[in-house]
């Protein structure tokens, strides 16, 4: 008795739950954690917090999270370099939960969405979750896209929602403005369609959010999350900036009271604290510079980072060098494109440790050839 | 620049967003809500666990929340006089998301459920949400379930998904086991089809849970909350109990990652405490009582309550009712069943309000009446 014995959706047959393997290795750089933990004085603010919520727990939370949403448009305003108001943002558990929440409303059966792949893969998934036709639109070989084949892919499908990662994952390179504003007028002449920049690794970035295109632009929307920048992976909370009418339009398909008062209770709290998470973000950026120049160093193939990871190459078999990078002890994470493995930016000494092993790796290979 | 002029669904275009009025009111019997806050030995204990997991929240989540689902598993198993185990067992963002996900997997476009009407309404809601159609199924005048007529309307209908919810909301009256299993056998006969059996009330009956029934059909899925009962309805954790297949099966659609850390410390604090929680749940059933008792002495019609609500009547007009108890300081709900209502058991003292408001209120209606 097994999955396929029960009355299941056919295209579900035969599929396995998303995920990373969830192993026990020493050096854990697989799922683009913040390696900081929250700092003593946080931690102690939320257990404050959310005391104070669980004396309420017996009522619903606030359906509408609007001390939430306000907080987040006070981050975005301060650090977007655009001001935006609480009308402006909603906030759902994790982004994937506001990617949901999008294509249940501008998505669907009978519609598509397109994503420039490789990219973040659960884009497809919820497309598929929710109905929605996934188009899978074109990267060039080094992971920056197109624009004129882009463009075209737009045109030819035109798709109801259009995802551009940036900084994209597994890649880690940033799309240039330039290109976000091209494809937002491709898919407006096409459909009109949505726009989604996902920007949740933005803060890791050397260049500026995209926020500040929201201006006149009411297709577009700007999705983040608070796991990455703020420490907070398990935390798993979401937002997006848009304007007003899409906020109003996620509220027809959001659940009723989908944001738990101990989830609310605690990203409040985060928000409190921004300027000493900010500094961890300061040194990831420094490490993760670092990475990138010891791998090409070491002679690696390293893409373009403007994330919290480093994607490096390029392998004949990269599984296989990620069971290797692994036996040394360290989980590095192989989303499966082809040559390729990806590698979060952890502590000085998790990152030392990686370094050590690919280091390694490479002199055995190289001792290999020469014998 | 509203909704209408985005490109939503067509099916979004004019509705509003599902939620009880949120009004500043005295006494509000209005969602069904646990009138007695957590005992303070609680809020203490959930701070403690949160304050660890806040220590570790840099990380994502137990994806699988084995731990919650453990527990979760024992209490079903020391309540529900049946034996599950943690592969019996799913947790979500409230059972509205257990709903969702069972929808996303056995539901979804070209597939249909039935729910008994008047129901839970967001059964139906998360149908359209899920792009499952929906199927309104019939209930008797006197909101009991009429087996020959459910019947029939299984084998014309051959839905795909088959809601029963027991203790049913808004109307309170529980359906008996032997309707539930012959529902089973029909769905069964039928298609197959899924049948969940919403029991988010189920603590308040005077009947047992179903769950015995669970053995030897591995395609009928118990569904619970701890929003009432645990009296945590701003914690937002649902769950399931099913063959272990069921549970393999959502885990096909869940978004990675959707129990937050802090969502599954606070509902493990919870669960160590089910005694003293346990103990409030008796007292509102004494409250119920009452109010079914009096609301009749009064002279007013009521349905039969296994839940923490009453459903009373009869009205010409239930909404302008509903007006004059909100006139009197007591919310209500008005939950569209044409002429009744419906009242939350509160405190003694917030019914004490309630049932002099609905006094004074038929006094009123007597002296015009005679006048």
């Amino acid at each position: 008795m097994g999955i396929d014995d029960l009355p299941v959706r056919d295209e579900l047959r035969g599929k396995s739950p998303y995920g990373a393997p969830q192993l026990d290795v020493p050096v854990r750089l697989n799922t683009n954690e913040n390696p900081y933990p929250l700092p003593e004085p946080l931690v102690e603010r939320i257990t404050e917090r959310v005391r104070e919520a669980a004396r309420n727990l017996n009522r619903y939370p606030d359906r509408d999270a609007v001390e939430l949403r306000t907080e987040l448009a006070n981050y975005l305003t301060k650090t977007g370099k655009y001001a935006v108001g609480v009308e402006n943002v909603w906030a759902a558990n994790g982004s994937n939960e506001v990617i949901q929440q999008l294509l249940q409303t501008f998505g669907g059966p009978g519609r598509t969405a397109i994503g420039f792949e490789p990219s973040y893969s659960m884009h497809g998934l919820i497309a598929r979750g929710t109905g929605t036709g996934w188009i899978s639109g074109p990267r060039r070989d080094d992971f920056t896209i197109d624009l004129a084949t882009a463009r075209q892919a737009i045109a030819e499908e035109r798709p109801d929602v259009v995802f551009i990662t940036t900084p994209n994952n597994p890649t880690g390179n940033a799309v240039p403005p330039e290109t976000v504003l091209a494809l937002y007028e491709a898919a407006q002449a096409a459909k009109p369609s949505m726009v989604v920049v996902d920007e949740a690794y933005i803060e890791f970035s050397h260049g500026d959010s995209l926020l500040p295109l929201l201006e006149g632009r009411p297709n577009l929307v700007v999705s983040r999350t608070m796991s990455k920048a703020f420490g907070a992976a398990g935390l798993r909370l979401g937002y997006l900036a848009a304007h007003p009418a899409v906020v109003d339009a996620v509220q027809l398909v959001r659940l009723p009271y989908h944001l738990s008062a101990v989830t609310q209770a605690t990203a409040l709290a985060a928000l409190e604290h921004t300027g000493v998470l900010l500094k961890y973000v300061e040194q990831l950026k420094a490490e993760r510079d670092r990475l990138v120049a010891e791998l090409r160093a070491i002679g690696y193939e390293v893409t373009e980072s403007d994330a919290n990871f480093v994607q490096f190459g390029r392998f004949a078999d990269a599984h296989e060098i990620w069971q290797k990078i692994l036996d040394r002890g360290v989980l590095v994470r192989d989303n499966g494109v082809p040559g390729w493995l990806r590698v979060s930016a952890g502590t000085p000494e998790e990152n030392d440790a990686f370094l050590d092993a690919v280091r390694e790796l490479k002199k055995d290979q190289e001792q290999e050839q020469s014998a």
